[in-house]
């Protein structure tokens, strides 16, 4: 007597989603909100035994970690832009020139449309199709829009993506290329948001990936923290610095060093997480010194656009993070952004976007606080591209000398 | 009785220069210019033995090819910027909008600054260091000056990279950010390159990538080749699409192909080499057309500036190239680029810069044509990033709509 076989899960390894407050059980689907309590909903998992062998034999993306994601089996052999696996850098000249002893930068700015959004979307997409949804959507300003459109132009299905009608042109341009509807609010972020989440109530096709599927969205970012540990041979680094806009990301990669370790891919070692933010817009790092566990929303105020979520939804559990690992939150103005950027393009030949000037300059500010040991690995996170944000730039950099076509004039340029 | 080892080559694999035209040789050394009929140099090799498995053991970059390329063995341990191994995509969406059975792009936006330029630089700074010089340079008007500016920042030298004073300003600041020399020069890119040829005779510490160090540099590109059998399995694709800027690309990918089947690593199946112009700079495919074997200059006019070489140093040998394989040239008009832009964006998610409008655009009007098989597997290149353009698209791509903020306003849009 032979019993069937398990039905195929919806989503691989998924097996529900969980509350983060109450730990009310819920089936997969589009939640985000706990009935009971209305805190987030997370996604929850019965993994299969993982070998690192396997992950390695797996895709140079990042569906060499589908069964740690909520994504069917056969996602590696959907239409996605197969984002991830971005390089992990070396940064000796930079760690010379803050003086520690080994850093390295996970440049995000490598994926397809550049920035670390593209995981998080692909992780979207992916859960939403099996769910059901035939269009994806979103609310954004920036990257997210991008990765969107993008995903979505790949896929073969309907994007709407909704910016606020004043975004700069070169953003409506990058995003507007692939095709899908964009739609132009007449408005700020705010009433963009507030309008995206009647239509996600309205539309029922309409999976918005930050919005009804963020739980499977969210869980794209600890691709980040696999990778890291993976291409560090298999470790935990002792230290890593990652910039905070909702919060999110920050959380998934501290969660995804625990399910590494908890899964004996990786020695379960100390390691200390740090968050990085502008000054404009910092309420976690404010909280974080207040010594509170709440966070106090702000209005922004930042060249760092793509930090600049003022009531960042996953701040509480960011400090949780931060404050178990050891590590600390830091902030930093505008002015220390830019030079970070500059830091970065100079020692490195990596030009990261404002988000990556955050972190650097956060790095330098927390060396020179005492904050973070310059004799411990540390990696940094650079989640963008620096040709999204060159506005921020642009009075701060220029030609060295201007000179007639003679040699002459080059000469008396005395380079 | 035991003979002393050999001495190590101090470029790899490579073990002098050969004139194209006359066949003279030369030790390895800074010359791009036969002594005897001025034509141009090649870098000959005398290859070890070498296998599909020692290279998929190599890092995934360039230099897994390192043995077949003009570098010295230790390179990937030296700074750079590991350029290349970038995705061959599987063009389903485009091929069934073209009527074609199989398509990939190969996408060189993947590279660190966004560009093919980043594989040609590597080579060049590897191999100028072995030869002594101390500073990188270039005259360019866009990619190459990214590329140069990073890598030197990478390698922690010096640069000076050189371009029109009237440059777009975003072309100055990503370069500029990498804080080499960047050196404006009141003049046309004419102007700018003779200075450049000038300064190569005089300084002779400066290795100008694509002067005097060309041989080398040129070398690069046939990293774009070898990627692209071995992505498919070690196959030759039977129809590849190029753009053709000074032409040196197109004619290096037709030498690795060669190379990869005289070295047994892939089999000896016959290609065709389809070369991609702007109509506004058209030398080579107007040749083509005439049937010379001779390329007249042109003054270009086009959108895609990355290409607007009006007088192409490897036009002849394009033309051998295209005619010896049973390719041909075509050429498209500025609005075809720009459909060709976003016909690759709609359908694949890729935001290739005018260049891979080019040849997205040529690559369906070779197919309305007759001259090129839509039942044979082909390869089309995108060498670089619509983020660099975007002044192409500027006109042709906008939102869907402009709405209030209200659900009535976006029902009344009829989306």
């Amino acid at each position: 007597m032979t019993s069937a076989p398990p039905a195929p899960r919806l989503l691989g390894s998924a097996t529900g989603l969980s509350c983060r407050e109450c730990g009310s059980a819920y089936e997969i689907g589009p939640l985000y909100a706990c009935g009971e309590c209305f805190g987030p909903l997370e996604v929850a998992y019965d993994f299969p035994t993982i070998t690192r062998a396997t992950i390695e034999a797996g895709p140079t993306n990042i569906w060499r970690y589908k069964d740690l994601l909520p994504v069917p089996s056969h996602v590696a052999e959907t239409k996605t832009l197969n984002p991830g696996w971005t390089k992990l850098i070396r940064a000796d000249n930079l760690a010379a020139e803050l003086g520690m002893k080994r850093l390295w930068v996970k440049d995000d700015s490598g994926n397809p449309t550049h920035s670390f959004k593209d995981r998080v979307v692909a992780v979207a997409l992916a859960a939403a199709r099996e769910l059901g949804f035939t269009v994806l959507a979103c609310p954004s300003t920036g990257n997210l829009a991008n990765a969107v459109a993008a995903a979505a132009a790949r896929a073969g299905i309907k994007s709407v993506v909704m910016i606020p009608a004043d975004l700069e042109q070169q953003k409506i341009l990058t995003t507007a290329v692939y095709a899908g509807t964009l739609l132009a609010v007449e408005g700020n972020y705010d009433d963009v948001n507030r309008l995206a989440s009647e239509l996600a109530g309205e539309e029922e096709d309409w999976a918005f990936v930050n919005v009804n599927v963020r739980p499977y969205y969210a869980e794209g970012s600890k691709t980040l923290g696999y990778e890291v540990a993976e291409q560090l041979g298999w470790r935990i680094p002792p230290q890593t610095v990652i910039p905070i806009a909702s919060g999110s990301q920050l959380t998934k990669v501290d969660k995804a060093y625990t399910e590494f370790a908890k899964l004996g891919l990786v020695e379960q070692t100390p390691y200390k997480i740090f968050g990085a933010q502008a000054t404009g817009c910092s309420p976690v790092s404010v909280a974080f010194k207040d010594g509170r566990d709440f966070v106090a929303p702000v209005r922004p105020d930042t060249i760092a656009k793509s930090l600049a979520i003022g009531n960042p939804a996953d701040g509480p559990y960011v400090l949780d993070v931060c404050r178990r690992t050891g590590g600390t939150v830091e902030d930093v103005s505008d002015d220390e952004v830019v030079e970070g950027m500059k830091l970065l393009a100079r020692t490195e030949g990596i030009f990261g976007e404002t988000a990556g000037g955050v972190t650097i300059a956060t790095l330098r500010k927390l060396l020179a606080t005492g904050q973070l040991d310059p004799d411990a690995e540390t990696v940094v996170f650079n989640t963008g591209d620096g040709l999204k944000t060159l506005d921020a730039i642009a009075a701060h950099v220029g030609p060295t000398a201007t000179i007639k076509p003679t040699m002459a004039s080059y000469r008396s340029a005395g380079i």
